[in-house]
């Protein structure tokens, strides 16, 4: 059983928004040379998460920020906390600061469609991914 | 350590429907001979999810069902995306596609009222599961 | 690879509550001397779940309490669940009911803001947690 882990850096440029970050998985998993296992991609922050959907058309990424926007608004009288973004915490906390992903034959297995997102929801910030690959 | 894979169909009929697979999950750990570790079960699809929730009383999965359909309607005219399912994806993204469940003395260490679910949120379709024992 | 499990109790004092465990967690860690892997924090309920967001200011759990409680109401009529519960399992499945963390080092990688939440949605209640660290 081995255990390689490695972090990078994403900038986002917008309060709300998904930054497809498949590719550089994908790197880190063909660097550990692991062949059966799994992969875990985890964020240490309370306003960002880590999702799994669709990277086909942008669309879906649009739709998917605004109906969470609509639920859960940025601005809202009722909220006590001092720095105002409230709403990015409970977007974090629904989304999931982490993913699994199961690697076979050195691959990860995604889904036709399914692509790994950093979540951004209190941007434009510097943001850390940490992605530990385990397995044999 | 040891890793043991395998996947199996489900076949939703509803757009909306939760499907016990508790049975199917136990199987496979049964056949890994794993004592203590861990099983993940993950779905490949970016309009479905897997949960952990109470299977003894049917009127929680409608109340989960129709809740959520409230809170994420199926038609808004604010939605881009030309498949006519966003919903679908954003409620894949707020349950999530995997859960993990820790196994002690060869079984899974469900709560007295946990099942696990498949959650189609976009059938009726056929669907894929995959299942992966992990442990000695 | 080692697998150390222990679990602990949490008594809960209110309908909605989010209970800091993060220490109890880190003493769990601490004992097993694992250097490298990861921890699974795991709650046994339907109607409670495990997340992971801020510590420093109060004010954010209450606002992640109240939000969630305007989206997903106690009362709605078109509940069919006669226990008076189905907000707290809707509100369990959106959070899950486990978390992962990185262990690096002999340490959780929590980010600098983040601490570990038991999330009690029908309480109060005598509940537990499960604890499974695993690694080298």
């Amino acid at each position: 059983m081995r255990f390689i882990e490695r972090s990078f850096k994403v900038n986002t440029t917008r309060r709300n928004e998904f930054i497809d970050i498949t590719q550089e998985v994908e790197k880190i998993i063909k660097f550990s040379t692991v062949e059966i296992g799994d992969v875990i991609v985890y964020c240490p922050h309370t306003t960002a998460a880590i999702t799994l959907n669709e990277n086909a058309d942008p669309d879906v990424v649009h739709d998917l920020l605004h109906t969470l926007e609509k639920l859960i608004p940025h601005k809202d009288s009722s909220y006590l906390h001092g720095e105002g973004n409230s709403d990015a915490h409970l977007k974090s906390s629904l989304v999931g600061v982490s993913e699994q992903i199961l690697i076979k034959d050195g691959e990860m297995q995604l889904g036709r469609w399914q692509g790994i997102y950093f979540c951004e929801f209190d941007g434009p910030r510097g943001r850390d991914v940490i992605v530990q690959v385990r397995g044999e």
